[in-house]
């Protein structure tokens, strides 16, 4: 073993040695379905408008570190809770780790429903901090009685409810849900990045429980590409996660961006208007195919389906020849064997996604 | 105390408790002299040219994880050599925080001569890291013996080295960094973010020393609202950090923006130029005050001085309400006592800084 070698494996921490990269498939060329993208492109009336405010920004200056305009911007357009403060990340993946860094180091456990998120788990473990799953029901529902014994064996400092959950796309009971953030001991995060698509937030009581912090993110709505994600919560625990927050995370062009976005909000409207049609055919159409998947009912802005007979990977594989790339997670053993996950597109992608769904079936 | 209070103070780490958040005082209608920013606009052609570019941008898809093409653009313009892998960040805030994560956790020790950058202290403090500070010599200088010892020691596992040094702008000698690198038991990371004001760099021999990383940021240069920053060094070092990188870290407005600057890089080269012409003339005017204050020789965009009668603080005070914002360093029984530091402005800027300074002392 060389020097270099050597170094690298003494000082870097056992768990990251042992992780696997995040790998991106290349998607030049598909129907891109597999990523929870809005499909829409932006009006040119409101691009030219974006652009005129972007010429006003300052690029060679240092962005405003408390970004209160923008906070202004949400609190308005998402309708949070005069009592709760804001935490700004670079998507809701920075406010995870953010979370995760303030209490690194203390024995403390992290938990979440699974399947869920990946993300939890994955920078748990980037952190050293121990992370629990517990098994969702066949159905995708709380397994209230498993989560609340896990409360009471594990005592998790952070709990993680994605909700709506992805990938599974349903929302778990509000009851339910709330049961457990009166149990928990420490912090429950609610991660609400599908709300646009949903039909409950607890946003509007995220100021009334002591252990709730309710998470969105600007992704799903339509500005993936823009990587903007916040935290609403009391300011006793804003407070302290903000110190650990980088001062300048969120870029001037980001900041600048999502500002003239939440202060034109119609046009996203409309998208999600068009996705929330569309998830309804789409879920109807593959409700059709009773013979051979189950379609789970979704409050996000995609569905996910079990294959009864064919095998997952190969019909995953038959669409992609066909030039449609939606996510595999079909895996052994795992309670997402035979499934795979559609993102809700435009209408003649839809179509031509059901097109090639049909004929990878049949062959 | 109640219940959220007990709640916060049981979960969140102790030394994110004891940390007092990052203040950044409001600049509204200051001579901005205060931050190391490139104080000029961007010509209209070139604003006019980058929103093209970004009218070509779709904020509803994620961005290139691996952000392919602005890490090639990055390579050509910067002369990254071509054994050398690289590491994006938002800003090398990020970057060092992605490097102490990955060490977090393990008896690591991180070590910096002081006084030097704060975030290394900062982001290890909040990642429960035990960090060292070895004190500079009296005129900023690397005190080599001391940093020896320290290394025997301490055997640190992380070296930050600020190359130009911030807040002092003198660069320390080749040989004693490479003589550290060599003698270092883990990594060194040489922080070049002044590299567009400096007469050296490590960047060509980054791939020859099995310790070395070299960290940079388009910040200085005249981007820091986009709070871009990267990493170079060998790929074992590289490969693992990437692991601790959120995968979307750099959003699609920041790879547009930061690949159509380094492929238009004249307007920077020239403001650069315009910056050291002026860097200069402040220091002989500086120097012109000899009675009053020992200003310091820079390779950065930024002059340290420390005044020798006249309370620091006051004439800090004396030069705000001029109108004039600079950086107030002075603190009784630091290193920095008596010091202030001036980022170089435009001409017009430095010259009123200069005439305001003068007012300053003699009042």
């Amino acid at each position: 073993m060389n020097d270099l070698t050597h170094r690298v494996e003494s000082l870097i921490r056992p768990e990251i040695l042992a992780l696997s990269s995040y790998h991106v498939p290349d998607s030049t060329g598909y129907i891109k379905l597999d990523a929870m993208e809005n499909p829409y492109d932006w009006p040119a009336d409101i691009i030219e408008a974006w652009l005129e405010t972007l010429a006003r920004v300052q690029p060679n200056r240092y962005p405003d570190a408390a970004a209160d305009r923008l906070k202004q911007a949400i609190r308005q357009a998402h309708a949070i809770p005069d009592a709760a403060a804001l935490l700004l990340g670079n998507g809701s993946d920075e406010i995870i780790q953010m979370i995760l860094m303030a209490v690194a180091g203390r024995d403390v456990t992290v938990l979440a429903p699974e399947p869920t998120f990946v993300m939890y788990r994955q920078i748990s473990r980037c952190l050293g901090l121990h992370f629990v799953g517990v098994p969702l029901r066949p159905d995708f529902s709380l397994d209230l009685a498993a989560m609340r014994s896990a409360l009471e064996i594990h005592r998790p400092g952070v709990i993680f409810l994605a909700h709506p959950n992805n990938p599974t796309g349903n929302r778990f009971s509000t009851d339910e849900v709330l049961d457990i953030v009166q149990r928990a001991p420490g912090l429950v995060v609610i991660d609400e990045a599908y709300a646009p698509f949903a039909s409950h937030s607890c946003m509007p009581v995220v100021d009334q429980y002591p252990a709730l912090l309710v998470m969105r993110t600007l992704s799903k709505l339509g500005l993936a590409g823009l990587r903007l994600g916040y935290l609403a919560g009391q300011a006793a625990w804003i407070d302290q996660l903000d110190k650990v927050r980088l001062p300048y995370n969120i870029n001037v062009l980001t900041q600048a961006t999502a500002e003239f976005v939440l202060g034109n909000p119609a046009f996203l409207d409309h998208q999600v208007a068009a996705i929330l049609t569309e998830r309804a055919r789409l879920y109807s159409a593959l409700a059709g195919f009773e013979d051979d998947l189950q379609a789970y009912p979704s409050e996000a802005n995609f569905i996910l389906f079990r294959l009864k007979q064919a095998d997952a990977t190969l019909v995953h594989e038959r669409l992609k020849t066909a030039g449609i790339l939606i996510k595999n997670l079909d895996k052994a053993g795992s309670a997402l064997k035979g499934c795979l996950r559609v993102t809700v597109g435009k209408p003649q992608e839809n179509t031509r996604f059901l097109t090639a769904l049909a004929e990878a079936l049949s062959t």
